[in-house]
């Protein structure tokens, strides 16, 4: 008997017969003879609803009550698939935040969890009952006013719970088969991963694969939390998150996938005075607008004239707002000029076996010249090579370094050895 | 300054508009320098709505996760006045009825007040915040499940806080000016009553008058909160729920007004065996089906028959289930038979002055009389006198009734000595 805890987003819950579909998978599950936990999001569209009718009636509501409204959403599907399970005779409970011990930080729209203190749950489990948590929400250790978990919200509070319970795994349902080895609606033979890394799904999800959110997988690695994407519209058995780069044998390590963002944009300052302490404030001025920076690349001086060009890409709807704050700072700082590219993507190449297999840098070079592909910036970790590239020709290089690693069709690809990397 | 709580119902909040202008209202009040309460009812669609969706996933949920769902309503609607305040530049806080300290018993959908421990709302108070609070829920004292309070939930919520927090006043918005003399749709000269005591609205509530909840008046009066009755579509002063008969001057007390019911079934038992204990086992089976009786007339016995009929008054709508349990008690008590009677309504004059003027009864009666009204079953208290008759001529008879104790016009109707009572 196994401890399980699945997350089911708002797409799952948009009405009652999507709701008692859930409630079926749910009950299933618990016939099998294992402990449910349950998290959902709110319904389809009610969260827009909301957000609809507090703009109405304030053109800035203040976070906590933006947090206490939107929190009745959560409230509402999860008495709801409560409900549904009743009357499929089996036992539910629903929990909110709060109750489920979800302990966070007093940042309304954006709370951490700071603790997590499931006693209540062991409670109703240890009587039978298959529980339902709230997702996306908790209560400030400070204030104990309720809060709301900001981005990736309801997965984190799936796997947070998952950790506290010590589950056996942890079950995020979505509207995909799985975690793929790069889009499916643009690499038509993408595969789905049977198992991927923590390290590389945090690499995939921090370079733009949707399918999970990072903050929700960082918090699975830390506490070693099993994760499972599945459709909630199928039995099939969906990619299991698990395992550390540490454990692949060298020898078996792979490239794993491809994955892309077309979120971001690039702002380069030209003529940076090359004295110690300018990229700095740059970057000070940024931060201090509350803008996270992506890739950075400082190029070499100009000879002779002791100055330097800084890029840096940034999320493009924070390109406005940087841009300004550049602005302002110009006479300050003493650059010659800042410019602004939205038409930027980005593409990553992601997997363990880069670690050890010289040659994936110039392969995947290759690749994108072959495919008339401009590298316009790259950045590497450990397991991850991305580019920047102009954004029209961003579908494209996706398909060509995912066929240069032979990810598609039945074989992972191995990299082979040869060249240095 | 003053401490003043105030309730706004359903329509009161029904959209946005409604909303801004509750908000406006109560800021108001706040900048005429009282501390502000408000208690606020789900929008007026959504409580229906949510039971809608409830009969969706399940047709028996069960209790504890209908107030789950339900109590999402009065957090949204509390949420969104808060945000209307802000936006008119006043700080407002909204609480849930657990944050707010409703201590409840634990009977889903019916709980009863407890205790109120409202430290959070002084404290927000204090800070110079207006105080939103989710009416018709609190929290169970014993599984800490929240629960919701029942008919009148709402208003009581209002009428508890106001108890525990000492407040000034709690006004309670509706759509009608205030409480009158009696309903005027049916009596057009009706008037508006500027106070009456705790007795009297408690019998006129009693008896069908529907401004104000039985139970939020008990309360009012049992800790002697001062209740004002408002329109929330105009500025008039609203009626005053006050003060106890006993303190009204002896030559002061008078007839306060005249209240209807059509919402009674009448049941009638004959041939009930005349030994002890038999009318006692007809109510018993009667509440043991958790119907309450209103009116009860036991006729003097058929002459040598050693046989009784009784009549009793109930709920309509329990009507069918009090005849099938005691048809199924037939056998057993030794009746003739049950009789069902649907047709009947109740008319009650209500007035402290009839303690110490002899006559209200014969004038009654012999107003019902003049208009050709039979009354079927009297029932008196020490300021009220009620009778059951056809319903068709109900509203004939509250018209008679206000007209012979001089209710309408100008002036309040003050009893004449003379005959006995």
């Amino acid at each position: 008997m196994a401890l399980v805890v699945q997350k089911y987003g708002g797409s799952s819950v948009q009405d009652a017969d999507r709701i008692k579909k859930v409630a079926e998978r749910i009950v299933r599950t618990h016939k099998e003879g294992h402990d449910v936990v349950v998290v959902v999001s709110a319904m389809g569209d009610t969260t827009d609803e909301l957000l609809d009718l507090a703009e109405q009636v304030s053109p800035a509501p203040p976070p906590r009550e933006m947090d206490m409204l939107l929190t009745a959403g959560e409230r509402i599907s999860n008495a709801l698939v409560a409900m549904a399970i009743h009357s499929l005779g089996a036992q539910a409970r629903s929990f909110t935040g709060s109750q489920a011990g979800m302990i966070t930080t007093s940042k309304h729209g954006d709370a951490r969890i700071v603790q997590v203190t499931p006693q209540r749950l062991r409670d109703a489990l240890d009587e039978g009952s298959i529980v339902l948590v709230a997702g996306f929400q908790g209560v400030s250790q400070d204030s104990k006013d309720v809060t709301t978990l900001g981005r990736g919200g309801s997965d984190t509070t799936a796997v947070a719970l998952a950790a506290a319970l010590e589950a056996d795994v942890c079950e995020i349902y979505t509207d995909v088969d799985g975690i793929y080895s790069a889009d499916p609606r643009i690499v038509p033979d993408a595969q789905r991963l049977d198992t991927i890394t923590y390290e590389e799904m945090l690499e995939m999800a921090a370079c733009g694969a949707k399918v999970l959110h990072l903050r929700s997988v960082e918090y699975a690695r830390r506490y070693n939390v099993p994760l499972r994407v599945r459709s909630s519209y199928n039995d099939k058995p969906g990619s299991l998150v698990s395992g550390s780069i540490e454990e692949i044998p060298v020898e078996k390590a792979i490239i794993t996938g491809v994955s892309h963002d077309r979120s971001e944009a690039k702002i380069t300052v030209t003529g940076v005075p090359d004295t110690p302490g300018m990229a700095a404030r740059i970057f000070r001025t940024v931060a201090d607008a509350d803008i996270n920076i992506d890739m950075v690349l400082q190029n070499i001086s100009h000879s002779g004239a002791r100055r330097t060009d800084i890029t840096f890409t940034l999320p493009r709807t924070d390109g406005p707002r940087a841009m300004a704050a550049l602005t302002a700072a110009q006479a300050e700082i003493g650059f010659i000029e800042v410019l602004h590219d939205s038409e930027v993507g980005k593409v990553s190449l992601v997997g363990a076996g880069m670690r050890n297999h010289p040659g994936v840098t110039a392969t995947f070079c290759e690749a994108l010249s072959n495919a008339g592909i401009n590298i316009e910036t790259m950045n590497t970790s450990e397991i991850r090579i991305s580019v920047i590239c102009r954004v029209e020709q961003l579908d494209a290089a996706v398909r060509a370094l995912h066929a240069a690693f032979e990810l598609g069709g039945a074989e992972q690809a191995v990299v082979h050895a040869g060249s240095g990397r």
